[in-house]
């Protein structure tokens, strides 16, 4: 039973060529991209390093104002998550570090302490609730898609933790970016928040905001 | 602590030009699309008037047959809405109006009476039953999607509606249009309906088809 | 060829009582909901009244803060809504109302002007780039998923807009609500903000916060 | 390595038994069903035969006035396909025999046929365009989800096809059905329609229609 | 009423050329695809024969090893159903064929047997619970996403199946050609499986793998 | 503007306590479950520890056999991420550990290294090509859905990996497991892979197999 030879066995999918690229579509950064993704890069191309991204492995020099840093592995920086519906993001922290209210616009996320310890919480749209908690290392926390949360060194060493998204560009929306490192008016926020003026000019100047 | 200076925050985010079409996808219509939708339009050319459309804003002049229009805001027309699960249009009646028996292969529909008096029903599938209503000025309606439906101006005075769709290119297939305005022979027809060539004949005279 | 009687097209379709809630799912707000909604209500207890909703048809109170309102026609108070990926709301605003920042963690949002005159915008969050128009009678907006957004009425009269979703269940998350409405300690919303704690203190006041 | 006995093994997957839905959910239709299908069958009670179904085996009786038959095996007659994205029918026609223009509200088809030949087509949305064809045996063709399409047996025996569809529950909705056996009234039928009431009346009469 | 002319109607759908793809979108096999399918040909080009497919219709040659074969009607082979979540194909059997030990790693499957008597079956992944029966001509089985499974001709004549997955690029993998019919190192089988360094090599022998 | 009391606001959000729900839907693994999940626990009874597991946290027991060990944090274990798209688990080895060739059939996967060394791989269904390589701390390497793939400790010291999949629930499908731990007939076994019945009565003695 064993003697044939492989020849044999090509017949079976004599398209497959034609289909290599079914299982996964490594993103092309260099052409135009659609609502679900990148275009996918020639099979013919793809190697093994697309799908491996070592950008994780040593910490980023944090920002100061925050001790802390983000570093993603999205699809952007890991085009080999095109498509397939997930991604990754290392947290660093000093002592006191902190990362500030944000939402992920586009997914899920999961976070898992890695080193030292974690005040992370999340706020329900329904009800204003407050979900948080001090993580220890090996705890994970998940974020529902879409909902302002934070995450806080509560140790007294560095902390670092992984997390993941249900989507390779889930997006990343910092509240205090957004409402004041751009040159939207004073007066429009004003409005839209409930921050007086003074406040408003305030953290402009701290996040480098005009107008 | 709001000493420092802004290319301090730049740090955070030192990729993020490279992701700037996480958020949206405006259309381009001059590239080739895909099963989800337009290529994205370079973020770079992307402006506030992408996002905003004027178009359903004035009545267009009434199918005078119908006594009736459809003013589709769908992706082809607004490309800002590529790729983000939704879409609008408007609805004008005169007295009389009538919006034929139709479907949308892609989306349920939300109807909303701006002014006027609408009647508007839907027939189910499993057991052809027929929903309908009189509709009041600020009443709403669900038709799900793929289903027949109708809408009719019930009361003594124009009527006007914004309808909103669950995919930025719901499709729209009139029945009649579907049966009679085009080259599909009148014996194909009469064995696919339960219709006489006669009356099929006067249908596609109306109409506008052949064979 | 037409004299057949009906008793014959029932032999086509005999399993059809038992497939009747394929068409649509009238949410059933007395059972458990799942991730994808609530359990549908049975088909033969279904009307015509489970498709149509009238709440908004008349404005509510405003709010005298904000000068403005936000009534829901989501699935929780229209259940025929369940299902079908889509939702409406009605925005009415007084001479100087606003909406305040705010975002929707589950659906993206087109708003069609109704009346008056809105000043409307959304927030990037790739670049924190401000998308923002000053919108007339008819116009319409898109609000990409998850991100902040607000609209002002900018006009000298009254102003009303229906906004539709591309969920049953968009959600809402006001910024200063998620932040000032609730017992989130003042130094956790300090140290996830760039706000003092007098000025935390005093929105809290504002907005019903306790901590 | 091969001497180590089964209880080693368990260890791994302490958690299996409660898992034990994660492959498949077999539809419970005593119990509510919600958007996305019925609720899972308990996994203790599934066997082989809730993923067999045997009843497109055997040809139904025809309709008399169609001369044909649509056995389906959707969701609510063979529960083992709940929640797997697809489901089958089978299509009897003697000569003659004819399926009326009809969509499927929720799904793509693909339909093979086992046996004749049969005259199949589809109407497009966008511009009324008739795709049709004569299939032989084993020719396969797609109708895109949602629009009006047709089938006929052209040949001079009898024929057969098997259809599948992208959903478990992909609907029907056969126009003339819809149109004419039920009780919406002749002249909102005629309003929706360019018939007239005489048509209306006739075909009402033959199909079981009233009003 | 049935007076007026074609031109009337035209009016009603004046952007409709434009929106001419949103029905469909045979693939285009020329330009990159996307994680959603391939591009789409441009609609004026598109004509019934994208919609058919007759690959399907005399039965390829077997394959001696295993005395069946596969022969797929997937996006690649038939571009028409690029991003309407379908495909098929065709399974021949000679007396005693086998279709081995496979998943498709992107679709859920169903079968029917069209010729002779198939005993098939699949193991689910919490329990390793093996689900088979033999199937008679006619019978349908159902196989859910990315489990094993397997089809053994278990009659005295030969058998034909057409199978239809949920997706247009469902994917085959036949695990000991994953295995054996590559240069992965014998050493990493071994690790991987529990079969010993001869036993993997002499597969390889078979199937055409290396190393 | 600050001085209005806080049960003004409450008028805004008069229906949000029976919207409450909508941002989760923390699983109740008490009742029936449907294709998208578990139905959702009460939110009145929901508190942060539902959003938080520490099962992850310390390494379980290896298994003797694979000198690894998989610990699950899927929906079964940590109902919280019922219907958010994403999930965890947690790989330990001992020197020389392996986890034996598997798939997910319900998710893509992506891979940190905690700590130590891991050479991982999977194989392509299109063409049985192998990409694999010998992954350092903090490289991450993705999986996509459905494939064979396998992870072993390539280092002189333990190692332990963070995966996280697209999925609430991606199951877990051991080849090895799939074949030899189950009461599949030798004959079955041997016909459906390349494998002879001695080879195959070996392995269902070491995994637990039968018949």
């Amino acid at each position: 039973m064993y003697f044939q030879a492989f020849f044999i066995f090509s017949l079976l999918f004599i398209s497959s060529t034609q289909a290599a690229v079914l299982d996964f579509c490594v993103g092309d950064l260099s052409v135009p991209d659609g609502p679900g993704g990148y275009a996918c890069k020639k099979p013919s191309k793809v190697t093994v390093d697309d799908f491996v991204f070592s950008g994780l492995g040593t910490p980023v020099k944090l920002n100061p104002l925050i001790k802390a840093a983000v570093t993603p592995a999205f699809a952007p920086q890991f085009p080999g998550l095109n498509g397939l519906g997930i991604s990754m993001a290392r947290l660093d922290f000093a002592v006191g570090g902190v990362i500030p209210m944000h939402t992920h616009p586009g997914a899920s996320e999961v976070l898992y302490v890695v080193q030292g310890e974690i005040c992370a919480g999340f706020i329900s749209s329904s009800d204003n609730k407050v979900f948080f908690k001090n993580l220890k290392q090996g705890d994970i926390m998940v974020y529902p898609q879409g909902l302002l949360h934070f995450q806080i060194n509560s140790g007294k060493t560095p902390a670092m933790a992984v997390i993941s998204f249900s989507s390779p560009t889930p997006g990343l929306q910092i509240t205090d970016f957004a409402l004041f490192a751009n040159d939207l008016a004073t007066e429009l926020v004003a409005a839209t928040t409930f921050l007086d003026a003074a406040t408003i000019k305030k953290l402009k100047g701290v996040l480098g905001g005009t107008n």
